[in-house]
């Protein structure tokens, strides 16, 4: 019996079907410490206890981000590793703060299932939920990959595919308890801008370039404990590059947004995002923002802004898709999440 | 009088002889996060706190393979800075966890000398102990190693070879105090795959491809404050090649195990390794195992399993040596080790 | 209103001026752990808890230079976004040791302006505190830079220049509360020369060479917050390289020279520096250090003793200008320290 694990094709999913993920992980200010190496990331309340503290949190929690990626790596080996392409999220909400010292596992229900017409693939839609080590759910998100088969004359099954929002409403989204912006300090946070200083429509170019660099995105990836043979091993494409994890590109992204965005403190909401293009190592990332929604939260000190966050090799700020209306070349994500500012 | 360690020559050691190394250190978190960058490790009592409480520890422990390292680093200025090839190992046993907080040094005992027939060089055995700050020893092993003789006139030393098991017997192996497999859950360790499931001659590929870069075998060699110039001075060598640590090449290989040996947990004896190959940036190293013995041990919960691990940048799995007896090209590491496994 | 920051120039700052700077940040055994795989650091003190302990500390802290860089990093967005050139140093003081989990913020006074002759740039010079969460300061320093100006008609400010020492004197050093260097341990430490040991003139190759890679370079200054564009961003000068931070070049010439100072325990003044060259990726970094004074202080097991630390990629030690007075063009760095030393 063949010892490794081959992963699973489209034919090994059912609607309804729990996947528990394996390997547990306790994250710990060492994993804080490697995001912020890896990552230009400022955001105060992620970098300071202290500041974390005046918040009305116990103490500076695991980057939003960083807990994200370790609940999607432990679904890889589950979900994405016959995976075709990444195609979409939908309705991801952070629930409660990770902080150091917390153990993640994570686990995912099967909720759509649609063979593609060549008949060779499918897609499957699956929610995954990550849980620390009281079992309470600290995130949730909705994905779904396009998958291999494994025998083309397998039936199809029915088709499922399931009712998602387009974009989360500020009542879906929960704020850590006992967080507050009263008496938030704008010096120490890096920028001045609060809640009310911003207006839809309004585009952000966050200027800084970061050039990516293939042990940098590596040490991210394994991190995660993300092992998808396409990030680490240069024989595995016919071009000699490994392909860079798409998370790689989204933190990069967001830290780049601290010049412009130094008091979008926290990603509460992931409404949708789109890898328009594969990052290798040598580009260079840059990144704009758009602000695409705001809105009021129960707590009068919070405000919610919805955002589009692009990550790009060389755009225009605002530029997005071509003629054809498909992503430009240089666009490497967009991403849809909304955060929480001080008013 | 000059400042800076010139190391030993073979004439500079002594049957008998003691030598505490220097720069004790404190390992921590930080440490655990930046082994979890470096490797793909993911056996989950080194990741996940509930997961070894579960099986009966405190925590989860310092991976066993960097506590090695940092033991075997301490060593380096002492024994091999001035070696011409690092010859073998044996005896090598893990008799304490380390956990984080702890603080190690290390300390060596010359066991054995043997001038070569050329007179330019001899080798050294020692058996080396790593000790915490309770000054319990946490793991020991014996390695030799081929030292330059300053001067080529100075006499031979009487001849030595310790007598060392060509491998350990499952009586030799230490288990950690409390530690059981009973209730082990091997949904979250990431495979069904139990001790009684693998059979003694089964080889195992390990499938899996990571490629080499110099941040990051720097970055891990550092870590183990093993500061061989031969790692990191593109100078040092005229091919301009930066040699990667031996050490680099094993964890990287155990870590890439994971993925048909999930279970084999914790490594708690070392019976013998070879480096086959020099490695440098850019290979991309692949491993597979073969399944060399088995044996109970005192806890029926858990089982020792004896393996054979082999890291190589392109060999079938399986295939060690060429028509002449020697290791192929393209193998790197022929490492021989006890790890423990769920019954 | 443009939301991202645009740095200071030269007729935005005035004698007196107070700027607290952004984003507080606590440091913890993550960020020790990343200064040790990113420099060969092994000074016992900030290597092991233990041997902290015996020299009178609580435990390990912070390494002197990463709580500098942590300081500095801070200043970068309001001093040096839009320097020209980073001129100098002048009385840097460490006041009280970092411990893991402290958080460090800064703050800087403007203590000089001079309009340069060509109109188009002038002189800042400031003085930056870091504190902590108490409100300590925990160390401070002088540091003048060349800053552009945002309008060339704008009229020159009043020239003040500061009085700088040109050293520090004993006097004017700190040491941590309880230190002492009472049965202090060579053995652990690495090396036996003691404070007695060295004399005022002597040179000390510390032989040993670092090849620097992006990656490195890039993730050392990140942790530090530093996000100066031209660090990261390959498209940034014409050349496509990324220009090293200058601190990054500090902590690894400081690394090397643990092989012939092991017992220059902590850095407690900074004299002066000068970045001779710019240093790039690819580069092989040496140290030579230089005893320029020594000093008795208040405690009697414990030396003060003033260094010249020289970073080059080939010169020979001792060899720092040519004969034009200049720098020779393999000098990378020239700092003025004070450290101590058991006596």
């Amino acid at each position: 019996m063949a010892k490794t694990n081959p992963g699973r094709f489209f034919e090994d999913y059912s609607v309804g079907q729990i996947i528990d993920h394996a390997v547990p992980r306790t994250v710990s200010v060492g994993e804080r410490a490697l995001y912020h190496a890896l990552y230009p990331a400022r955001h105060a309340l992620y970098s300071s206890d202290a500041f974390a503290q005046a918040c009305g949190l116990p103490g500076s929690p695991m980057d939003d981000l960083a807990a994200f990626h370790v609940v999607f790596g432990k679904s890889v080996p589950d979900i994405s590793l016959n995976a075709v392409a990444n195609l979409g999220y939908a309705e991801g909400r952070w629930l409660l703060p990770v902080n150091p010292g917390d153990t993640l596992r994570s686990t995912s229900e099967v909720i759509g299932l649609k063979q593609n017409s060549s008949g060779k693939t499918g897609v499957v839609y699956v929610r995954t939920r990550g849980l620390n080590q009281r079992d309470e759910t600290v995130m949730e998100f909705v994905r779904w990959v396009m998958v291999r088969k494994r025998d083309v004359e397998a039936p199809a099954p029915e088709t499922v595919v399931p009712d998602l929002k387009p974009a989360l409403s500020v009542a879906d989204l929960t704020l850590p308890e006992g967080l507050t912006f009263q008496g938030y300090d704008t010096t120490l946070a890096g920028e001045p801008h609060r809640w009310g200083d911003y207006d839809i429509g309004e585009v952000i170019d966050h200027v800084d370039g970061v050039t990516i660099e293939e042990a940098e995105h590596m040490m991210a990836t394994r991190l995660w404990q993300n092992t998808a043979k396409v990030h680490f091993d240069a024989t595995h494409r016919e071009d000699g590059k490994r392909l860079i994890y798409g998370g790689h590109v989204i933190s990069m992204a967001r830290a780049l947004s601290f010049n412009g965005l130094a008091n979008a403190q926290m990603i509460v909401g992931l409404n949708g995002g789109a890898h328009a293009n594969p990052c290798f190592s040598g580009d260079t990332v840059r990144a704009w923002s758009e602000v695409l929604d705001k809105a009021e939260t129960s707590d009068p000190s919070v405000g919610a802004i919805r955002l589009r966050l692009v990550a790009h090799k060389g755009a225009q700020a605002g530029a997005l898709r071509g003629a054809d209306g498909k992503y430009s070349t240089d666009v490497l994500l967009d991403l849809d999440y909304w955060a929480i500012m001080p008013t």
